[in-house]
C-alpha cells in the first residue's frame, strides 16, 4: 500500500476480495482502490492461479496498487474487517468460516447454495455477520421490498403484472429477479407464486383470470437488466420499475453491504436489512 | 338540418353513418355534429331496429338534431359525399354497390371479410374510391409505416420485439395489432413474419434466434391498446411506440379518410394513403 | 330505491353525495348506483338547482332510480353512513357539522380550504372520522408514501427527478401532483422541498447540484395525469411511476375512503390511513 | 499485423484513426480491432504525443497488436481506405486534404466547425467522399429522419413534445441531439424551430400554444442519453424513442458509415445518406 493510501484511508473498514480475477472481483477491486469510504486490504485467488503473487493492480493490466494476489485464505481474511465473496458453494463455505473466526462481516454474492452449505453458513453466522442476497443490486432489492408493500395496500382489482427485458444472450425466462418480484408480489397478498402465475400468453388465453401474476420477457440487444412491476387497475396504473445499466451496481451493492455490516452483531441478514426496508 | 347548420356547413362533405346504433356509429355520429369539416347528412340502421325513424339525437339521449334514422339505404346513400360503415361483410358489400352507384366514398372498418367479399368490393372500387382498414386509428397506421421503413433500414444485428398492453378482457395475444406490426418488420427484412415469429417465452429458451422477432402480450385493468416496436442493438435501442386511451380515435380517422377520399378517383385505398406513407 | 335494490344492498353502508350536478358528483352517483359494497340513498344540490325535486337518474339523462335530489341537507344527510363531498369550503364546512351529528363518515375531496375552514373541520372530526385529500386516487396516495420511503432509503448519490405529463389546456407547472411528490422526495431526506428544488431547465444549466431535485412538465393531447418519480444513480434507476386515464379514478377512491372509515373512530384521516401506509 | 490477421482480413477496407488517445479514438481502435468486416491500418497522434512510437495494443494496456502510433499523416493516410476523425477543426480540415488525395473516404465525427473549415471541407469532397455528422448513432440518426416524416403526416392537432435524460454532469439544456429533433419535426411542419420552440415550463405557463413545440430536460445518474419525440393527440400519442445505453455505438456509426462510402463517389454525405433514408 502507497504512503498516502495509508495515511489517507487507515481508518477505513479494510476490505478483503476473494476471487479476484473474475469479472466480479475485478470490479470490486476497482471500486475498492478508488473508494473513500473503505480500502482494499488483500485479494484471494484458488492455489496455482496465474496472478497468484502478482500486485494486483499490475495482474489487471494497470500501475501496481502494493497489494498482492494471495492463496493464503488464513492469513489474508484476518486483516479484514469484511470479506466480499462472489465465487462458488464450496469456496463460500470455508470463507465463511475464516471470516466468523475473524469476526469480520461476510458479504456472499454467491449463488446456486444447497440445504448443506446454508446450514454451514447458519452455523458461521453465529459468529459473525453474514449478509447474503441473489442481487446486490440496491435498486432492485428496494424493489422487491416495494413490491411486496404495494401488492399488500392494493385490492385483487389491481391485476399485476411483471415485465422484464434482458440481453439477447439470456436463455431462460422469466428472469430470476422477476421471479423474486412476483413472489413479493404474492406474498404481499397472503398466497404463493406457484398458485397465482400464468404462462406466457400466446394465441387463446381467454380474460385474465382474477388475482392472477403474469409475466413477459422481452430480448434483445446487450440490455443489462430491466424490470417493470405493474399495477393495474380501471383507470390508473402504478409501475415500479428498475432499470440497470452497469453491471458495477452489483458491485457498489455488496461495498454498501459490507460498510453497514461493521457494527452488526452476528446473524443472517440480507439486502433489504441493509436498506432499512425491514424497520 | 337546423338552419345554422345549413348556413355553416353547407359546404361541407356530407357523411352518411351505417349502424348508428353501434358503439362505433354513435361515437362517429357525436364526432360529425360537432365536426367543422363535415356534416351529417344520413344515419342508417337495420330495418326493425327501434331507433329506424327517430331523431338521431333523441334516440342517443340528447336534444333533437334533424336527421331520422332511416333504413332506406338506396335514398340515405344518394345524397351522401362519403359512407363510413363499421357493420357486418354482408350488409358492408351492400353499401358498397349503393355508394359507388353514388360516386361517393365508402370508408370500411367492417373486419372479417372473406375473398367474395373483397371481389366485390374490388368491383365496386371501379367507379369509386373505397379505403379499408383493420385500424383506422392515425397513429396506429403511422407505426406501422415505421415499423417496415425502420427494419429495412436498420440490419439484423438489430433485435426486434413487439410488446403490447391490453386490458384484462382480451381473450387473444398477440393483437391482431401486434401481428401486424410484426408484419411490416417482416416486410422491411424482405421476410414473411410466419418465418421469423418466435413463441412467447417461458422456461429455458435458449439464446434469442438471430433475426427472429419476437412477440409479449400484457394485460390489466381498462387498458385501450398500447403498442411498442423495440429495435434493439448493443449499446442502442430505437422504440416506436403507440398509445390508445381512447376510442373515439378509430372514428376519427374514418372521418380524415372520407375528408381525404373526396378528390379521388375510383380504387382501392388504405390508411398509409390516406396517410401520404405510400408517397 | 327498486325492490332487487332493497332486497340486495340494504346491508350496505348507504351514501349521500353533495354537489350532485357537478362533473364529480355525477360520477360518484353513476359508482354508487353500479356498487355492491356501497348504496346510493341520498344527493343534495344547492337550493333553486334545476335538479332539485327530479329523480337523480332522469336528470343525469336515464332511466328513474327512485332516488329525489334535494336540498334538504339535514334530513338527506340523517340518513347517511357516509358523505362524500367534492363541493366548495364554505359548503363543506356545513356539511362537516351535519356529518359529525349523524355520527357518520365525510369524505372530503374539497378544495382551497383555510385556516379558519380546517379548524372547523378539526371541531367536527371529535365526533366523527373525516377523512380529506388533495387527490382521491389510490394510486397517487400510494405514490406519495413510496416516494417518501424510497427517498429515505437511498442516499444523496440517488438524483431524484420528477416528471408530469398532462393535457395541453393545464394552465400551471409543475401539477400540484408533482409538487406534493417533491415534497414527500424532500421529507424523506429530511429536508424541505423549497431548499432542494430546482428551476426548469434551460440553456447553460451548470452541473445538476447535488441532493437537488428537479421538474419536468410535458403538455400534449388530452392526457390525465402521468407522473414519474425517478431515482437515479451510477449504473442504475428506479422509477416510481402512476399513470391516470379515467377521471372516475378519483372517485373510486372516495368511495374507498367511506367504506373504510366506517369502522373508525372519531378523528382526521387522508388517503394514506386508508391504504394502510401509516402502520 | 499477426498472421492470422493478414489472412482472414487482407481484403477488407483499411481505415486510419486520428486522435488515436483520446476516448473516442480507443473505442474506435478497439472495435476495429474485432472487426470482420474493416481492418486497422493506422492510428495518428500529434507529434510530441507519448503514445508516438509506440505499439497501440500496448499503449491502450493490452498485448501489441503490430501496428505502431503515428505522427506521420501523409504516410499513414496514403495506406487507407477510409479515415475515421473525431479530433478538432484545424486538424480535420488538414486530414481532410490528405484523405482526398489518397482517395479516401474521409468520416467526420468533429464538432465545432466555423464557416471557413466547412468550406475547405467542400473543396476536398470535390475528390473523395466525406460523411461528416454531429452524432454518429445509427439510432438516433434514424429518429431525426423518423421525426420530420411523422410531422410532415401528422396535423398540428398532435402537439410535439422532445424530452431527453441525460448524466447529471451535463452543463446544457436541452441537448444538441434534442434540438435536432426539435429542428426535424419543425422542417416537417414547414416551419424554423426558433418560431415554434417555447421555453422550459414552470408556473403559470397558460395553455400550450397551438403548433409549439416543447423541449424537457431530465439529468440524473450517468444516463447515456435518451430522446423521447411525443406526438400527442386527443385519444392517443405516437412516441420515437432512443435509448443510448454505450458510447461504442457513436464508434460503430462510424465504422458503418466508412465502409458505406467505400463505393461512393466524390460529395458531402451525412448519417441519414448512410442509413438509406434520404432514398
Amino acid at each position: 500500500m502507497s504512503d498516502t493510501e495509508q495515511t489517507g484511508s487507515a481508518g477505513l473498514p479494510g476490505i478483503v476480495v476473494t476471487g479476484g480475477s473474475g469479472r466480479m472481483g475485478q470490479m470490486l477491486i476497482r471500486l475498492l482502490l478508488e473508494s473513500t469510504q473503505a480500502r482494499l486490504v488483500g485479494v484471494l485467488e484458488r492455489s496455482g492461479h496465474d496472478w497468484v503473487g502478482r500486485d494486483i493492480g499490475e495482474a489487471m493490466g494497470g500501475a501496481p496498487v502494493g497489494i498482492v494476489v494471495s492463496d493464503d485464505a488464513v492469513e489474508t481474511i484476518a486483516r479484514a474487517q469484511a470479506v466480499i465473496d462472489f465465487t462458488s458453494p464450496a469456496a463460500t463455505v470455508a470463507f465463511a468460516e475464516l471470516t466468523a473466526q475473524a469476526r469480520a462481516v461476510h458479504v456472499i454474492g454467491t449463488t446456486g447454495m444447497e440445504a448443506g452449505d446454508l446450514a454451514r453458513l447458519s452455523a458461521a453466522a453465529r459468529h459473525a455477520p453474514i449478509i447474503r442476497a441473489g442481487n446486490m443490486s440496491l435498486g432492485v432489492n428496494l424493489l422487491v421490498g416495494l413490491t411486496r408493500k404495494v401488492a399488500a395496500a392494493l385490492g385483487e382489482d389491481w391485476d399485476i403484472e411483471v415485465v422484464e427485458s434482458h440481453h439477447r444472450h439470456k436463455v431462460d425466462a422469466p428472469s430470476g429477479t422477476a421471479l423474486m418480484l412476483g413472489e413479493a408480489a404474492a406474498e404481499g397478498r397472503g398466497a404463493r407464486l406457484d398458485d397465482l402465475r400464468t404462462a406466457a400468453r400466446e394465441g387463446i388465453t381467454g380474460a385474465r383470470p382474477e388475482g392472477s401474476i403474469g409475466f413477459s420477457a422481452i430480448r434483445g440487444g446487450d440490455v443489462v437488466g430491466e424490470h417493470d412491476v405493474i399495477f393495474a387497475a380501471d383507470g390508473e396504473r402504478l409501475v415500479l420499475r428498475h432499470l440497470a445499466t452497469d453491471r458495477a451496481i452489483f458491485a457498489r451493492g455488496a461495498i454498501r453491504a459490507a460498510l453497514w455490516g461493521q457494527d452488526k452483531g452476528p446473524g443472517e441478514y440480507d439486502m433489504s436489512d441493509v436498506l432499512g426496508l425491514n424497520d
